[in-house]
This record gives C-alpha cells, sequence and structure tokens, in this order.
C-alpha cells in the first residue's frame, strides 16, 4: 500500500489525484494533506481520507477547521506545515501540486524524506533545476512527471535508451484565443481568458495557457526533467489537445502519446508507474476526432514563450524571474489592473532589468524571485 | 559483429535490408543471401557483400552466374537452398523476406538454427503461427517485425506490460483506390492498380493493400505476435500513412509511432533493437503534414478484409486458404486473366467452399495450400 501525501489537495491537482486515489482504496493511503486557504473543502477530505496530518495556509485558517477534524487527524499550517505535511508524515510518494514558488521547499523536503515526487509544481524546477534534479539523483528519488506533456514524454520513453533521443515535440493547444489576432487581444477581458477550449484547470494555468507562459515553463521543465538542451526542444502547435506530446528519436521514429485531455491519466501513471490501472477517464475515439492538426509555433503571436526560451538559454535565476514576474502580472491581470499584452510587456521589462547570477543557491533564488515580483508590481508597460 | 542472412534479398524489403546493411559495415557480416529469380542481382549483391553462400530459385537459374560469383562464395538453389541459406550459413540473424508461402520452411529454419528472426514474410505467422510462435519460444528466439505495422506496435510495446494492452489499432492508407466507388472498381486496370499513393513495395502487395487483403493478412499476424484475440485488433484507415499503428492501453493511454513511410526504419529497427541507430530516412515533418485524419474501416468496401477476420477467428487452415486463394487471384489478376472485384469473390468462394481443421500440422496446411490454390484456379467468380 502506497502511502500518499497530497500538498495543493484542493486544487485542480490535488482534487483529481484524491479521485483517482478514491478508486483504489487498497493501494493507496492517504497520510497528509496541504492546502492553502480553501480549508473547508480540506475539511472534508481529511473526513474521508482520514490523513495523520493536514496542513492550512496560516494558523486563521487552521483554526476555523481545528475542531472539526477526525480523531487522529493532526492540523498544522503555513510554510513549516507545508514542509511537514511533505517530509513529515510518513509518505512514501508526495505528490507536489502547490502552486506558485512556495512549492519548491516542500519539494525539496519530501526529496530529502526519500518518497517518490509526483511532480506538478512548475516552479519546483523551472527556478531550482539544477539543485532539485542534484538532489533527486543523490537521494535516489524518481521524480514523476504530472503534466501531461511531460508525462507523454515520459511514456515515449518508456524502454526506450534516451542517448538516442533526437528531440521533444512539446503540443499547445494554443490556449483560449489562440484565433485571435494580436490587435483582438489588445481588448479580451478576464472572463473571456479564462475559458480554455479543451482543459478545464485552475485560473492562473488557463491564463499561463493562453499567453503561451505555460508552454514556456513546461519547456524549461523538459529541460531539467529529460536533460535536454533548449535546441532539442520544440513546441508544435495541435488544436485538438490529443497528441500529449512526442519524443523524435535518432532512427527519425517519433513515437507519441494520445488521449482525451483529462488530467487523472497522467497523474494515475505517476501514481501506478510502471504499472498501468485503468481510468476513470473516457478511452479516445480517434474516428470522432477525425483529425489532428500540427501547425508552428508562431513567437510573434506569443512572445512569452520566445521570452521563456531565452530565459531558459541563460539560465541562473532567469527562469526565476521569468516565472515571478509572470506570476504578479497574470494576477494583476485577473485583478482587473492590467490589459492582457501587458502580461508579456511586464516579463519582457523585469528580465530586461535583471542581471543573470549562475548556478544561484535557494537563497539567491528566493532573491531573484523577490525581486522579479517588487519589479512585476511596479513597472511600467 | 551480425551475422545476418538476408532471405529473398532481391525483392523490395531484401535490397532495403541491404542499404541499412551497407551503411554499417563494421555493424553487420552479410554471410548469405537468397533469391528467386532475379539471378542478376544476386550476383551483383554477392560481389558487394562477399557472403559465403548464395541460394538461386532454381538449378538453371544457378548455373547462369556459378562461373562469375566471387572467390569463397558457394552456390545452392531451390527450395533446399532456401533451407540452407537460412539455417546453415552461421547466421545469427536472419532476414525472412521471402515472399509467399515458401517462406515458412526456412523461417523454421532459421529458428531451428537459433538465430534471432526478422520478420517480413507475411505467410509464415499467417498460415502456421501456432506452430512459428510455439517453436521460436521453445527456442529462446525474438521474432522482430520488419513490417510497418507490426514494427510500430513493437515499439509502441516497448518497456509496457503486455497484460495492460486494450486493444492494437492497426492504420491502413485505404491503398491506391481509398477514394473509388465499388462501381468503379469494377473496371480499374493492372496499372491503375499498381500506384500506391504512399509505399513504394512489390506488386503483391500493393494488389492486396488496394484490395485490404495486406491488412487483412497484418491483422492475422498481429495476432500471433502479440497474443490478442481478433476482438482486441481493430484497423482505421489513417490515407496519409504517417501513423504507422498504435496501441490502446488500460489507463486509456494510446501510443503511437509515426514517421515517413520508409521501409528502411523498421528494417533496421528489427536490425538494432533495442538500440536505434541513424537512419537514411528523411525525419519526419508534421508541420509540413499538417493534419493526421483517422476513418473508419468499412467493411462493405472492403470484404476482403471482412473475409480476413472471418478466417482468422475460424483459424485452424481457415487462414491458409484465405491466404493461398488470395495469391492465386491476385497473380490472376496481374496476369489480366480476371477483373479486380473476382479476388475478393475467389477468397470468399474457396473459403466458403473449405473445410476447416483446427491445429494443422505442416503437411495439414500445405495440403490446405495446395487445395486452395486449386480452387482459386479454377473456381467462378
Amino acid at each position: 500500500m502506497r502511502k500518499v501525501a497530497v500538498l495543493g489537495s484542493t486544487g485542480s491537482i490535488g482534487t483529481q489525484t484524491l479521485d483517482v486515489v478514491s478508486r483504489e482504496p487498497d493501494r493507496y493511503e492517504v497520510v497528509s494533506l496541504a492546502a492553502g486557504s480553501n480549508v473547508e473543502l480540506l475539511l472534508e477530505q481529511a473526513h474521508a481520507f482520514r490523513p495523520k496530518l493536514v496542513s492550512a495556509g496560516s494558523r486563521e485558517l487552521a483554526k476555523r477547521i481545528r475542531t472539526r477534524l477526525p480523531a487522529g487527524t493532526r492540523i498544522v499550517y503555513g510554510d513549516e506545515g507545508l514542509v511537514e505535511a511533505a517530509g513529515g508524515a510518513g509518505a512514501d510518494y508526495v505528490v507536489c501540486a502547490v502552486m506558485g514558488s512556495v512549492g519548491l521547499k516542500s519539494t525539496l523536503a519530501a526529496i530529502e524524506s526519500g518518497a517518490a515526487i509526483g511532480l506538478a509544481n512548475k516552479e519546483t524546477l523551472v527556478t531550482a533545476g539544477h539543485i532539485v534534479m542534484k538532489r533527486a539523483a543523490d537521494r535516489g528519488v524518481p521524480l514523476l512527471p504530472i503534466d501531461s506533456e511531460h508525462s507523454a514524454i515520459f511514456q515515449c520513453l518508456n524502454g526506450e535508451d534516451r542517448r538516442a533521443v533526437k528531440r521533444l515535440l512539446v503540443t499547445a493547444s494554443g490556449g483560449s484565443f489562440r484565433d485571435r489576432s494580436r490587435e483582438e487581444l489588445a481588448q479580451v477581458t478576464v472572463e473571456e481568458a479564462l475559458r480554455h477550449p479543451n482543459w478545464s484547470m485552475g485560473a492562473k494555468i488557463t491564463i499561463d495557457s493562453a499567453t503561451m507562459a505555460n508552454k514556456g515553463l513546461e519547456v524549461m521543465e523538459a529541460h531539467w526533467l529529460f536533460g535536454l538542451p533548449y535546441d532539442r526542444i520544440d513546441v508544435v502547435l495541435h488544436p485538438e489537445s490529443i497528441v500529449h506530446s512526442m519524443v523524435e528519436f535518432d532512427d527519425t521514429s517519433v513515437m507519441a502519446q494520445l488521449g482525451n485531455p483529462d488530467m487523472r491519466v497522467p497523474i494515475q501513471y505517476a501514481l501506478t508507474y510502471p504499472e498501468r490501472r485503468p481510468s476513470p477517464a473516457s478511452p479516445l475515439d480517434l474516428l470522432k476526432a477525425g483529425a489532428l492538426h500540427f501547425r508552428p509555433m508562431d513567437f510573434e503571436r506569443y512572445p512569452c514563450l520566445r521570452l521563456a526560451y531565452e530565459a531558459g538559454r541563460a539560465g541562473g535565476t532567469a527562469p526565476t524571474v521569468f516565472n515571478a514576474a509572470n506570476e504578479v502580472a497574470v494576477s494583476r491581470f485577473l485583478g482587473g489592473e492590467i490589459p492582457f499584452l501587458a502580461i508579456e510587456s511586464i516579463i519582457a521589462s523585469a528580465l530586461s532589468r535583471h542581471e543573470t547570477l549562475s548556478e544561484p543557491d535557494l537563497d539567491a533564488i528566493m532573491a531573484a524571485d523577490d525581486w522579479a515580483r517588487g519589479e512585476a508590481r511596479t513597472v511600467r508597460y
């Protein structure tokens, strides 16, 4: 029986992880759950899964549910609580699905504990890929990707010699605005931006999908997860979101993983790997889809992706700045404070004003993160 | 260094195998070559590769080139010669690419010798799958598929637990007449039938591709190679011939292998497995392809495929009858003797008049083969 910790249990990945886990109660024991502000859902989950430990976003939030928790469930809170939920509850498998840069510390704690990691937190590898990959390798801990694209690549690499990989082909749906002109993008509303054509996801990632910043973060993650330079990671537009990504090998063979857009498939694969188990997802009907389209990525149309490649190639603290500036810019857009196209200007501005530091340690990463957030809050666009 | 025998060296698969082999002279030594009637090409190949043994289709054909062979190359002929080329020249890898039912004996001889088998001869598994798979398993000999579809499935199964396979999706281009009505098919000429839209192949297989008999034989082969019942092997029309086949797993994930239509890729993979080596094939440009289409298979449009499923499900000698009747009918069509649509009527007639024998031994298979050929030569259509 697998002892599972779910960090970010009330988010989109977290709830879907618990959906997968709940279907095979004989295979999984949930030992800890960590959430941010949605403590009412956390409370429900605590009653459903009876973990040893839950962690809430703050002391006040913890207080709000403390007396209503099931007997035997202890509550902690804040960043320290998150770290304890990751490494201190005896989990042998930790799903890291906390959003944003707070995910990093808890992922490192989970690696330190020796648990296998199901990784859904993008910032972990984007900001500290050089540290995380090394610590995971030193500790012998497997890092299993949960993102559909990385899971697809991981599946395409099954049984293959990684030295025979020529390049990765990361697919991108194009997001909610893929058919709009740059002129039209200047006017789009938050409500429009939140309507993703294929995937049902959280607000931040849906905006990141519309700007292609999300794909940029995925390219950086792929760089670290699969150890390939940026010129061997390509992005291709694929509006149907059925081919989740591909790998081209030296012999010109291209392996692809296909399926309906349902995050429960990659989540489950990360949990059961190398096994495959029946899934609640609906089987792919290629005849109904009829056609799969592939179009070149347009870096003029999607400057955030170009900026991500530039930040990735620059390395060091540049990806942290890209990510932090993007996080603040998206939050400002969602708050109605700035127009959609200001997101890219804010990232570009922060990157151009940043002096990149190579091989940063955690403190240097945090400092770059802080600096970029300050920039992104105040910068002209 | 791999010691390779190429049976059917002057055919389409044979010449492409030698093309692959010639590109890495340090990896391969060609120890024997067997051909049918094209002895002038066999002679050229003998001078290029200096095998220990060559085999020609008959005594007369052998005589024609005997004095012109390189020093150190011995010549044999006929069915016995083919068997000697397979098992008697010290090959540790035998490419079985002889066309038609004469391939079976030489494949069995190769298995007996303990060599790994690169299998391109369809009839081997279609007529004697129950015998061949057992002997290969008993002898511990790997059977590596060379057909693009089976190679694709084999690649999709890399690193996977075969118990998690839900079904195989074999793709079919639809052949040279995929856009013609049944009425138009009644009138088509041999020249038209030989124009395959995607693949450059021999005459017999190009006709089999237009009738879909070829796909029927591939379904039967897949049944034996991957050990799945017929109701878990589906055929889907895919006009671009870029997705070479797919595997659906229990978790709804579908793995696919893609590439340009170039037989040198699956030939090389069968030779280098589990390694992948650089290939002379041109890399796939999905952006140039733009779209991949999938359409349901129409069993009314392609009755040969329906007949193949029926013969496969009936088992025993029925697939042998399907194959032999088809072989004769195609040869009669290529000879201008019968119209295109008579191919299916001849197969149907032979199958309906045949009394299926289960678990046939080699003699019973040969007898059914003979009987079906006689039927197909004389039957009304």
